[in-house]
């Protein structure tokens, strides 16, 4: 079978961190077929300096990216930019540290709690916690959370892993929202109104597929708040990649392109709505055929973008093994097919998360393993294994 | 007198800022005059992936990073990379932080002391503690230290801000060492011999010049540390660009081939030692003619890669004020050159640092600015002013 999941896997040092992070390798072909218009050439003696425009609030921040991101949203009509700062990360990663840092009172005498309602994506507890910040600290399930004081909501929508539209759920005062909405984009879910809140982190890797850029960005109300998420990223790394933003500014500028005089390749959100499409089907004929599992049913929306209504079709599927079968990841596992387990996003190890976006190659045989797992299964029980 | 230091900074929304970092765009000439061999060409499909080579230890490293990174320290003979491994950081900045994350016990009572003789880069104490880490804490000057139990020692050789070629100072065991070799390159300082310590960081901003990339590496002896350093850069910024990774690789194969096949330009190192030379001629002349001011004086040494003895020509200039002036920064500020006060490098505001590294038209108004000092000064007292 060449190169499948396990064999990539195996060679891995953390063997799940691929399954984990969930790399959008399914965009390549767009990026192929695209041709040069995305080539980008940088000089040796360009782009040398620290800085990207000296007297900006994000010193570090190309402005022909910055250019882009507005055009973007504004073509796309998932989120508002007047009245907004830009902060550029790299990744939204770097922006959700600099946001917590950003919104911690540096002389509190206890760190800020953050929470997120479960399942959420399982990588925020491990950031939040890494260097034992007194600053803030990770406190759980957004649902359950009742301290007293302030604290930070996470809200990611559509949400990482289960892929369901979210809005707020504490019931309380005191709390500042910061919106992670990597995954609003036509080709996951229909672009329904322009999000507008104070704070919105957005990234090129799940929206136009170069994760490798290591790009992000940060839409932010406040003068402030920009300003010290600014100063975070000037301490964590001082600034960002010149070379990565010049090239995020090119491919945005193709895909803009793409939307305003598309060719028989469509727009990039064209192809990848109709790959995701494509993709939910064969999942779920997979999982009705194996019969062992559920996945999240969504209910469909007009999209203002495509100019259609469709279902949600999320970057990963959240799939729920049946009663029977506790350690699902382990299960699945011993079928060959990597995921992460529920556990780590803050629920039963009855869920697993995975990656709807890897190339096709891998995608066909998972969904052919899964969907022969029932069969499989059967055969054992049968011969006593 | 067009664009100068002054109205440069008045734009910054931190006008100290430019000032702090040292901005190597001295650099720029070399590459310019070196044409489009350094010119890197990135199609839109290149690239997209997280991963630059899963199966390693530094999964997101460029495998013809790293080696051009072997190579390089091969040809200049300034560090041993035999039985290392080789860790990629968005700048020596992040690799910094990832040190200390790898190097602190996760279960300690207390954070691990962090120390480094003063005067010391003035970044350390604020990257440190900036998010009031349980890990490690900065603990001040290595030369009063002196409590019990585990610690580190940060040994910048040459040091920033002051040029001289340091060791470890602390007296006592316990100690872990990280050397800061960011310029241990031939165009600062003699290279005597190859280092050959435990932990050691380099950046391509003061080595190539290349400060936008946001690209340094550490070399790495132990295997569990070279592991946990992975890990933070994973939690921090999911690797590092892969853009800047392949520019890098291709600007010190352009350094590395300017050393074998030298042209009348001469190699890389050939044209900013020249560069530096003269330029701390024209400073040391600028500073006997106000007579305000003092400079470390340096002994010259035998280079291996230069095959010439000089004195260390460091990229930047301390300076110290005559005794009457307490404080230098303003005292410099009101003179229209903005420096870096002596007290953000744990010493007294006698002193002040300077970057030797701008481009030429700043570097010579500077210069002319700071030899005048004495006239204008004198003419001041005599009108009252």
């Amino acid at each position: 079978m060449g190169v499948t999941f396990s064999t990539v896997f195996r060679h891995l040092s953390d063997p799940k961190l691929k399954g984990e992070i969930g790399d959008p390798t399914m965009y390549e072909r767009f990026w192929q077929q695209a041709g040069d218009k995305s080539t980008i050439v940088i000089p040796g003696w360009q782009s040398m300096s620290y800085f990207s425009d000296a007297g900006s609030l994000c010193w570090f921040l190309e402005p022909d990216f910055a250019q882009e991101i507005i055009r973007l949203h504004k073509i796309v009509g998932n989120a508002v930019t007047e009245d907004r700062h830009i902060v550029v990360g790299t990744g939204s990663t770097q922006l959700y540290q600099a946001v917590l840092y950003a919104l911690s009172p540096q002389d509190a005498v206890e760190p800020l709690s953050v929470v997120s309602a479960a399942p959420y994506y399982s990588s925020y507890p491990l950031i939040t916690d890494c260097l034992k910040s007194g600053l803030y600290k990770w406190a759980g399930d957004a649902r359950s959370f009742n301290k007293e004081g302030p604290f930070i909501e996470l809200v990611t929508s559509p949400n990482n892993p289960d892929g369901y539209a979210r809005q707020s759920v504490v019931n309380k005062s005191g709390g500042i929202l910061v919106h992670d909405l990597a995954y609003y984009w036509p080709q996951y879910t229909p672009i329904i109104s322009a999000a507008n809140h104070d704070i919105m982190l957005f990234t090129v890797s799940k929206s136009t597929g170069h994760a490798g850029m290591r790009i992000g960005w940060a839409l932010v109300k406040d003068e402030e708040v920009a300003k010290k998420m600014v100063k975070f990223v000037e301490l964590n790394t001082i600034g960002v990649s010149k070379d990565s933003q010049l090239r995020a500014a090119k491919v945005l500028q193709v895909v803009i392109s793409s939307c305003q005089y598309p060719t028989t390749l469509g727009s990039l959100f064209d192809f990848s709505a109709h790959l995701m499409e494509e993709r939910w089907r064969l999942l779920r004929a997979a999982v009705r055929q194996s019969g062992l599992f559920t996945l999240p049913e969504f209910s469909p929306g007009s999209c203002s973008f495509l100019k259609r209504s469709f279902a949600p079709q999320p970057a990963f599927a959240w799939l729920k093994c049946q009663e029977l079968m506790e350690d699902c990841e382990g299960f699945l596992r011993s079928n060959n097919i990597l995921t992460r387990s529920g556990k780590h996003f803050g629920v039963s190890p009855q869920y697993v998360r995975i990656s709807m976006l890897d190339r096709d190659e891998n995608f066909y045989i998972f969904v052919e393993r899964l969907s022969t797992i029932h069969l499989r299964h059967s055969i054992q029980d049968e011969t006593g294994e």
